[in-house]
């Protein structure tokens, strides 16, 4: 059987990279989803298991002396990781699977999975970046500044990715990235056994 | 202005390569086709300039000799080649272009041009295969068997290629050929200007 392939999805706040990723479910359900191990609180419209494992600090560095992680980071004295189990089974299944992360994320995952396609959700310019996170009205100036800042520095490791998608577009975007995820399954080391059939025939 | 991109078909004799390129080419009238230069005699239904130049063997030679050709082979005494400038002049010229050759001459194109992107057809199966062939109902078993073998030996090298299309249903392979040109689009680096747009903005 064909193995799966690991995408990695990364975007700033605001690039629209969560709406993105909710229609491509919706289209594409046979796509998998890492969900993530993170040791911050719940909040109030989270679903465990949706998005995030809530665990403890306790079993989060458990998984890292263990080497269960694809990658890690510690933001305000929490933990936020992929767990590597999941991934590698979905891959052995041959099944896509999607991690989100950000740009250091995904840097330590190609480490780790080097034969994976990375694709960055650009904003399609600052100003429609700024409206974004302005949009949202429910934070103040400066949060909004170190959110902006926060993204010029993302964006500016996007070339460390295999494709770009600028999400002008909602629909346009999502149909380019459910382009790329299918379009790879053409790729030659995914068919090698195709070849082989028909020389064996 | 971003560059174009060269791609490479190849597709045994049979795998219906000609049929998807016809077709892709009435959908995506902006995609370039490289026009062979070869030194054979013409026949009755082909128009100069539309898939060959008919040029002399001094002609191809002196083309040989001032280095003017992305690949060449000889053939049963002629000469067979891919001229340079007008693929160069399209990629310059930020269109995407495709070179149908064997997998000698995507060979000798991969090291000319490496960010190349090349694409195999395949046919479902040897089966299928044989069936087009001896479809034609113009040739000898002899002649059939002969490109049976060459279809194989070209097969055998379709790993060399980064896409597989098995030509099943012939609109399908159309649309995923024209698709890979399409999301070819989106790779990085054929979008650094619009990462460094916003970061200038």
């Amino acid at each position: 059987m064909n193995k799966g392939r690991l995408f990695i999805v990364s975007g700033p706040s605001g690039s629209g990279k969560d709406t993105i990723l909710a229609e491509l479910f919706k289209i594409c359900p046979e796509i998998k989803f890492s969900i993530s191990s993170i040791t911050r609180d719940m909040r109030e419209n989270e679903i465990p298991g949706e998005k995030y494992n809530f665990i403890s600090k306790e079993q989060f560095e458990n998984m890292i002396k263990h080497d269960e992680l694809l990658e890690y980071n510690r933001f305000v004295g929490n933990y936020y990781g992929t767990p590597k189990e999941p991934v590698i089974k979905a891959i052995e299944d041959g099944c896509d699977i999607i991690v989100e992360v950000d740009v250091n994320g995904a840097a330590q995952i190609r480490k780790e999975v080097p034969d994976c396609t990375s694709i960055f959700i650009l904003p399609p310019s600052l100003e429609t970046l700024k409206v974004r996170l302005k949009g949202r009205g429910t934070e103040s100036d400066d949060k909004i500044n170190a959110r902006l800042s926060c993204a010029l520095d993302e964006i500016k490791r996007a070339e460390e990715y295999d494709y770009i998608v600028v999400n002008d577009n909602l629909f346009e975007s999502v149909s380019e990235l459910c382009n790329i995820i299918k379009l790879d399954r053409l790729k030659t080391d995914r068919n090698i056994n195709l070849i082989e059939k028909i020389l064996n025939e």
